[in-house]
């Protein structure tokens, strides 16, 4: 047991209790699917705990030997409200999260919320929250209300990220309403297809509206294997390539681009194993995104912490890799602090 | 080369021509983003003749060594048109398909159109084509309207297939009007994004539908190796036994299943490689899905022939996959006559 790799998790939800509040207010008066959908979960008393109380998962990392929590809020987190409220709603879970993270220094690093919905003030709390409060990263929820990051309207986000290093988590969200009705039948809205479906999309918008080209140092971290992505991968480069061969870049609303489509996915992407608890897709994208690029998720609570954590346990890794990607590229990219005693060695386990 | 394998591509397009003027015609009065982005293509003279002039390929496939294209209609075929519109021009391509097969039985196969508008129709029509013109196997280009074939009221078409012992290739078309708009920039909506997104999507749809719950013998195609979902079999499973788990099934207005998502998937889905010429996802499907379920294609006139076919003959494949891949799968799955003789042979290369 000594042995073991600390073990960071770096897709772990949360949620401040005014934003349940807030949501379930807010679900008085707006009946979409999403809402509908979340004031079910919302409503249970073990799921709201599990988002709500910071103190209360240690336990469960203890029993599974997960070390390490980077903790962000839950979709659709503060994008779900107008401006203002999600403005204010971004600074209180910031606050919470910094005030867990004081408490567990060893157990907790944190993504910061931030509301595109006023992009300026957005760009305000990625510099506070990287700054003074010491957060790692920074976590947007997809879309905002249906739109998309690759709008240049967005983009003094980026360029605080950029100017704090700070990586931005693409985290999955329900289809916009713009796209909903189609995955709203059989459960498919969520996790089960819906959340892969939109943040794909988003990713390749923000990869062919150019975001790579005015940020070439912007980091963007996706979850579950990359949303299927490197499956693409040479599929983007031939058909981007044909478009643009056909001189269909103009008529097509294109933009030119630097690089290939894939290109800016090997260099501007990092990806989590959230709820990919599996071998097959996990080789398959260390072996096309670099074992630099794959790091260890849960995706608590919503994914089980002892299957993910046999899963990477038993993952057939040489101990290199293991390493990478069970802590080391989650340090390097969060600037988490290397623990020179593993927690099994502080336990004296 | 004698030692060649037999190459049949089993995604290649065509339209008749009667197909061409009825959607230019239909564009007149229909104005959405897919009508406008075809009405550009089929109004380039080389593109309308690849596709409406069957025996203009025949020198394309002589040039790169294509022994056989199995043929469907392109996307999105009959299906863009009312009922009584769709099921006439699905009549006059099979009848124009049927007949290109007979001035070239050793070099064409096809697959029937048919219009999920008029299910009745188009079960009379699968059973028209399969039996007294021959035809391979069935296709349908995605969704109908923004309609999927989860629907029981296009049930009587799976039922004439299954009869008939007819696979359904189910091919992209662009995203329906209803969740379209998030895909219409950057070229996004076609080949280069929207296809995979709006055909994995009906796929998911007709599993988790229990499409192959009433039709268990139910044979699916799906090209680009599969639009990703071998990618998605373990959280697809995981994700699903998630809503049983917690009760959700009822809900979320979920179906019952006999068996788990990927256990249709393994079972009912035969995958195809057009598009995708590149070895990494190729080898990951063989592996995922097995190598009696994947096909070679090519994607003719979209995509390159040279290309294709390079990336399949320099594919890292033992000469039993290989052979299994260019044509044996083919053959079984679409009733295709083994040659005796290939066709080098044939030519005494």
């Amino acid at each position: 047991m000594t042995d073991l790799p600390r073990l960071i998790a770096t897709e772990e939800a949360f949620a401040p209790r005014e934003y349940i509040d807030a949501f379930l207010d807010l679900t008085k008066s707006v009946d979409t699917a999403t809402s509908r959908y979340l004031a079910i979960y919302y409503r249970q008393a073990e799921a709201v705990r599990q988002l709500t109380d910071l103190d209360y998962r240690i336990a469960e990392m203890d029993a599974h030997g997960v070390d390490l929590h980077l903790i962000g809020i839950t979709g659709p987190g503060v994008q779900a409200f107008d401006a203002a409220r999600g403005t204010e709603l971004a600074t209180i879970a910031n606050d919470t999260l910094a005030a867990a993270i004081g408490r567990h220094p060893t157990r907790f690093a944190g993504l910061a919320a931030v509301a595109p919905q006023d992009p300026a003030a957005a760009a305000r709390e990625v510099d506070r929250a990287l700054g003074s409060l010491g957060l790692n990263g920074v976590i947007i929820n997809s879309h905002t209300h249906g739109e998309y990051l690759d709008d240049p309207k967005f983009w003094p986000i980026f360029e605080a990220a950029v100017a704090r290093d700070a990586a931005v988590y693409l985290h999955p969200t329900f289809p916009s309403d713009a796209m909903i009705e189609p995955y709203s039948k059989y459960g498919m809205m969520g996790a089960l297809w819906g959340f892969g479906a939109d943040t794909s999309l988003h990713a390749v918008r923000m990869i062919l509206g150019g975001v790579f080209d005015a940020f070439p140092t912007l980091k963007v971290v996706l979850g579950h294997l990359g949303e299927a992505i490197p499956f693409w991968l040479d599929r983007l480069d031939n058909r981007h390539a044909n478009i643009v061969r056909r001189g269909g870049l103009g008529p097509l609303g294109m933009k030119q681009l630097a690089k290939s489509p894939s290109a800016y996915f090997r260099d501007n992407f990092w990806i989590t194993t959230s709820g990919m608890m599996s071998d097959p897709p996990l080789r398959f994208c260390l072996d096309r995104c670099g074992d630099d690029r794959v790091l260890f998720a849960i995706d608590y609570p919503y994914e089980q912490t002892a299957e993910a954590v046999a899963f990477i346990r038993a993952a057939p890794l040489d101990r290199a890799t293991m390493d990478r990607v069970t802590h080391a590229n989650a340090e390097a990219l969060f600037r988490i602090a290397p623990l020179a005693l593993r927690r099994a060695a502080v336990q004296g386990v």
